[in-house]
């Protein structure tokens, strides 16, 4: 493809799959793409095992690194643990969820032990997410991005040295505005039908109000995300301006995925209108699954989910239950399952494997220009 | 352009341009674009009056008219009066707007007299419909256009026998299926970004959404509509498979627009956060900009917005007061004073005329088509 971007990281087609699990990473650079791999649940040691294995399938080609480092959290210092901010988690809300599980057949006596607590939010603090990047600095990769805020300066600074590209994710053209007075080299501007964290602005508003609010910035390139799993997407993005495409959902259900096979056929038969954008996840909105705990926090009677970190440190435990339990065919756990995705849920429709899911945008994305030509063609 | 659905309708560029403002409707249409008037709330007088005007201006060139006969209202039979039903208007509803206003400096005491009901509910119902129906059909229109739910079947036969294309708004794969099924030439898909009566679910996922639903169907022209303001967005929805772009908000700026000078004003400052989705002024969730209206609407204490056409009975007095008082230079009248519009009026930052609003958009249509032809060229 003719394009600066592609040039600049080494890569045929600027499809940008970001994803947690290190095959997709792999399989998506290896045909032609840019892989992503989402470290903010790893520690470093894991980080540096899966970042070696990646680096033996890729062999040279171009990868990148995602965390998330929030600009506002409640404790941003890092000075409390996990458990001392377990303990700002009011007693209304502990039972809140119990009683939501209990309504669904699950025992959740167990739910606070420390059994289902998972990861750390380590990662998610300032000198958590340094140690993290200080593994991944050690590795070729040619892009770091951070999916909540500026990045802080000393990391753009050690990246800029690396060669590698910095990135930032964006909802709102303000927003993306200070990333570019920041100096960052791409700017993944979302639309409010992304997964996960996500604004309000529509993806088809957001590429043209942010190219044109960036202006002034030279050598930004903004990526489109919010919506996208399909090539024609892409190029539609493209001809509005964007350098590519950034992708997270339509990875969800490629047979590699980590995805839980309750949640990934939920996401097959899933249409457009089958997300919610909710604070009942992480504490910020995050669009994800329309599920039983989604609804239960959605009632009048539910109460305001909590700041972030503390709403995760509090759905944490009781998703790890449900998903084990879902995964043993527990019809109440069923119900309540879910994960982050956006409204592409209902453009993914089969279980397809990464590499060809590269191969259909590719195709789609040919298909989508020469539709496009043929209507001012002479 | 190569386009089917232009040789069918006789333009040159799809760009379909919904208003209430006949000016609009001519200078489009004379521009080589499609002009649609939207005829909601005009008698049958008016609007043969409307039509004369228009029939002269555009001397044979295409235009089409827009009616909104909704599937439920809470009285769809037309037996009840407009006054019948200001009867069911709860009185802590009127207490809240008279609240509202009065928080306001704007006197509330003659609000429910009479002087600000403006147009009747009648075109609303079917009865009322069919009689605009008549005047339309005597001139020479090439569509009709539904906004809210299938158009009846009757109407459908009419229409056809008169080579008049029948078309249909939607905001969901659902939705449109069933409006296929019901034989509609044209349907019109609009994102939750859309201004007026709107869905939740975005341009970008929706467009490719619906063509594949409606695959089975033959002969359906799909257009894209829901922040669509510039040509590089209506070449990215035909990219994605659209037959051209259905546009709103963007008329509502240029010089010739019916909007009242203080909503003209804030539309050209907002950016795309300023707008809302809210059930306070017709009942339905509609897309407007942000206001003390929908602010006061929006808090906890607020009544529920009551059904259609309730709740468009009693908004339509205060922003009646409202927009006359604004008029005049009114403080309290300017913070309250809104009109449906979407996310697109992040993108409209000058006034200028309808005729060079088409312009642009072919300009840069086709400076799109370029830049994505670019990324494939050899």
């Amino acid at each position: 493809m003719n394009s600066e971007l592609c040039d600049r990281l080494g890569i045929e087609f600027p499809l940008f799959a970001f994803t947690h699990c290190r095959d997709v990473v792999a399989e998506v650079t290896n045909a032609g793409g840019f892989g992503v791999l989402g470290a903010v649940g790893l520690t470093p040691e894991s980080l540096e095992i899966e970042m070696d294995w990646i680096d033996k399938k890729v062999r040279g080609k171009p990868y990148g690194i995602d965390l998330l480092i929030p600009n506002k959290m409640e404790d941003k210092s890092g000075a409390l643990t996990d458990d001392q901010l377990r303990e700002q988690i009011p007693a209304g809300h502990r039972k809140f969820v119990e009683d939501l599980l209990d309504r669904h057949g699950i025992d959740s006596s167990d739910l606070w032990r420390g059994g289902y607590d998972g990861r750390s939010s380590d990662n998610m603090r300032e000198a958590g997410a340094l140690k993290l990047i200080d593994v991944a600095f050690k590795h070729p990769i040619k892009l770091f991005v951070n999916a909540l805020g500026v990045p802080p300066k000393s990391v753009m600074d050690r990246a800029r040295k690396k060669g590698i590209m910095v990135g930032a994710l964006t909802g709102a053209r303000e927003h993306a505005v200070q990333h570019a007075q920041a100096g960052v080299d791409i700017l993944v501007a979302a639309g409010g039908e992304a997964g996960g964290h996500c604004g309000e602005i529509a993806t088809m508003v957001l590429i043209p109000e942010v190219l044109q609010a960036i202006e002034p910035y030279k050598n930004i390139y903004v990526l489109a995300a919010g919506g996208i799993a399909t090539g024609r997407q892409m190029a539609a993005c493209m001809a509005m301006g964007a350098a590519g495409a950034w992708t997270g959902s339509v990875w969800l259900t490629t047979t590699e995925a980590e995805t839980t096979p309750t949640v990934k056929e939920k996401m097959l038969k899933a249409t457009s209108r089958n997300t919610v954008r909710s604070r009942s996840r992480t504490g910020k909105p995050t669009r994800q699954l329309q599920s039983a705990w989604s609804d239960a926090w959605g009632t009048k009677d539910a109460p305001d989910p909590l700041p972030m970190p503390l709403q995760g440190l509090l759905s944490r435990p009781p998703f790890a239950k449900v998903d084990k339990l879902a995964a043993g065919g527990h019809s109440g756990a069923k119900e309540l399952a879910a994960y982050f995705v956006g409204q592409a849920v209902g453009l993914m429709n089969a279980e397809q494997s990464a590499r060809s899911v590269v191969m259909d945008f590719k195709r789609d994305y040919a298909e989508a220009v020469e539709r496009l030509s043929a209507t001012l063609a002479d």
